[in-house]
């Protein structure tokens, strides 16, 4: 697609905003130019990623017992108007759909902006004994949300095109809050194969979704050191159970109250993977996830071409054979141009192949992630190879991790909270009150992102508001 | 879910619609008690179906140079009301949003019920040169249609799930047409992995795709007779490409419209297959879709139990290291239960291992189509089972074809065609006058379905109803 457009330059990630915007478009992630605000288009190579990243996603939720399934887009006003902290929630950023052909619909139907509603009506059919629990099913859908804010590719969408959200039943509120704890670690297990270190914590009571008990989240620290979620669970009690009538009969022949579960990703996992690992120079893609994962560049000269060639197509083939995604360029570009053109597109490993490599029996591997050049024998190409791989995820995960850690600030004034959230996460100790909880935010002009769940306190110290003491820390952050 | 409910017999097959509907509840397949009309709900089981099947329809279409993509799917009202032939054809069946929370929108926004108007706006930016073409995108998406008719599981819906849309485009006429030749080879392939063998036509002029220049379908004969349209092509010729100002430069520098193509399969590919395939005690799946392809039946006895379940457990064990899908039901149901719980399911292939078995060192093997007993040895059971596969694979596309063609009535009445398409197709002289085709399908109380593609005719014949000399012979059928 008008491969001549894209010779500008890429500007630097520092101004990480302008280099985001433009970065999806010169990769070919996503084009903005669709003529409705807020709604996108996924370009192949974007789609390739996605689908990659979803697979990862779905093997993991598949191999711990969640089953996928698929329920309606559109769910009638009745059913959505069911549950009162539900659409308080979300009633100001549906979508309406009112007509068929040019009729009036008798009962107007909402485009989801997440699927309790749809879901709980047949989650009141299916649920009979204890023996039918617990139910965990999850759909990976597009779901809507009438955005007012300023909209962003991925990150703030009015279609959310790639919503996983599960939904789990289970006899008891501990049951519930065990599979809390279950999602979180599957979430976090999620994010490890995309290299993407989490902070994970609760949600303070006024920042929970609207009709949970409370809500886990996880969030990436962002270059510009603001927080994005990622990820979300939710304990929903018996609360929907209760609108919804999902009951179960109990091994003692009761009838009780269901206890439930949801959790959620989005497309903000390929958001926040993009943007920790990319630099100047485009993407920077974990191998698993990458739509070319090697490409091999023949280094030709007058003599000896055909053999080069020969020698890239084998190394080609049996790359392909070992499951790897590897294309060969021997197009016209001059080097620096195919360097340029697939270092934007991220591809983790170049295979550079020439004459003096043929006759010492070896390809030039150059690192994507670091420019780091190797020589790998060809004889064991597939699994040099694969070894790299296995290097470049390592390396990845650990300098994002560091990263992050480098931008959490443990504070104890408000002042220097105010100061550190400008680069990344503060932690200060919080007394738990929530008129504490929002004056602070008031005073530094950011919230609460929530109390950590891997305590991070340091014994006793002040509630910088109230002068209360407490053994707890929260995030403090600037968020999307 | 709740299996006690799920004892009452299924009625048989010859009284085709009240088995299909119970069919699809008793193997949870769909569950149709969704509180809106026309919208229906994915059992896990049927969405593995769903998945196994759709992951053939991109295997097929990612080896042929097709990408997938991903497109909005809310088209703004000025660019749905832009080509007034399509508009013709859909108005009256599409979903109109007017509100974004309490707000009306400025510009309604339709639900996509096909993706022309999403996707050329943007074909209009990316289409530039012809070294741009041919352009080869597809998604798998929703789409949704006002359907004022009797709506149908799979077969009619207000939301169709899974629609699987290719969109192409072209730099001449012929190129179009010879990416429809492709297509239509591609569907046929897609529908041998599913043992469906299909009728492929021409559709008469007043039944193509509003704006198409011709369309050329796939379509089932179905167990009662009627056919299912399972699958079109339509050659767009400029039209849209008119309409969306999509131009690309020749290689002489002049800038000429582009020709298009667009394509779609949706959820009744498994419609078609379910009907077909399945037989009084349930559903029969073609090994490949099926979400459980092997079930082992321990057969025990007190002597000898734990031998048993161990050399079961090995089997699974070797059977999954080659990637087959496969169960054990060690549960306390009698084996007659077992047997009617799995058949239901479809699951191709069953292994019976007891005492005697193990003795002789092989498991029983009971085809689920044929109903075939035979031993395999258990240190062959890999290849013992893949060779199963391949013989119920073929044999289920040998008995649908030779059903289809039994289903086939060459006429040369209007009377003749009126009684045999009572039990399937009837194919009849056409002059080719729309005129004469209408009052055909008047006279027998049914329509064209279209010119077969590969011709049926019989040499010179007279048109019924004019008298005019013809060569072609039509379908004539009765719809779903």
């Amino acid at each position: 697609m008008a491969e001549s457009e894209k010779e500008a330059a890429l500007p630097p990630k520092e101004a990480f905003s302008d280099w985001y915007n433009e970065l999806l478009w010169m990769a070919e992630i996503m084009d903005v130019r669709y003529p409705v605000k807020g709604l996108y288009v996924w370009y192949p190579f974007g789609f390739a990623i996605r689908r990659n990243t979803y697979n990862i996603i779905r093997e993991i939720l598949d191999k711990s017992g969640h089953q996928e399934s698929l329920f309606p887009l559109l769910i009638p006003e009745n059913e959505f108007m069911k549950e009162a902290e539900h659409i308080k929630g979300f009633e100001d950023e549906v979508y309406w759909v009112t007509h068929g052909g040019k009729d009036p619909l008798d009962i107007p139907l909402a485009l989801r902006p997440t699927s309790e509603t749809a879901i709980y009506p047949m989650y009141k059919i299916w649920v009979r004994s204890h023996a039918d629990l617990p139910l965990k099913l999850y759909q990976i859908v597009n779901t809507f949300r009438y955005e007012t804010k300023h909209t962003r590719p991925l990150i703030r969408l009015r279609e959310i095109t790639s919503f996983k959200e599960a939904h789990t039943v289970h006899a008891t509120w501990e049951d519930a809050e065990a599979q809390v704890k279950e999602a979180i670690g599957l979430y976090t297990e999620i994010y490890l194969r995309l290299a993407v270190p989490v902070l994970r914590s609760r949600r303070p009571d006024w920042d929970k979704f609207p009709g949970a008990d409370y809500t886990d989240a996880l969030d990436a620290v962002m270059p510009d050191g603001k927080t994005l979620q990622i990820g979300t669970v939710h304990h929903l009690g018996n609360n929907f159970a209760k609108t919804f009538d999902i009951k179960y009969e109990s091994p003692d022949g009761e009838q009780r109250y269901a206890y439930q579960t949801c959790y959620g990703i989005s497309e903000r996992s390929i958001a926040a993977t993009i943007s920790i690992h990319g630099d100047d120079r485009g993407l920077v893609l974990p191998p698993e996830i990458a739509p070319v994962q090697v490409v091999i560049i023949p280094i030709i000269f007058k003599k000896g071409a055909e053999e080069v060639l020969a020698a890239c197509r084998d190394v080609q083939d049996r790359l392909r054979k070992s499951g790897i995604k590897v294309e060969i360029d021997a197009s016209d570009l001059r080097p620096g141009a195919k360097y340029y053109k697939w270092e934007m597109k991220g591809v983790p490993l170049r295979l550079e192949i020439g004459p003096r490599d043929l006759e010492n029996n070896v390809a030039v591997a150059v690192r994507r992630d670091t420019g780091e050049k190797d020589q790998i024998s060809l004889p064991d190409i597939e699994k040099g190879v694969i070894l790299k791989f296995e290097a470049i995820q390592k390396s990845l995960y650990e300098k994002a991790e560091s990263e992050l850690e480098r931008r959490i600030f443990d504070c104890s004034e408000l002042e220097e909270v105010k100061e550190k959230i400008q680069k990344g996460v503060a932690t200060i100790p919080w007394c738990g009150k929530r008129e504490c909880g929002l004056a602070m935010g008031d005073r530094v002009g950011a919230g609460i992102l929530g109390v950590p769940l891997t305590p991070r306190g340091k014994g006793k110290e002040k509630c910088p508001v109230c002068g209360a003491e407490t053994e707890t820390r929260v995030y403090i952050a600037r968020t999307y």
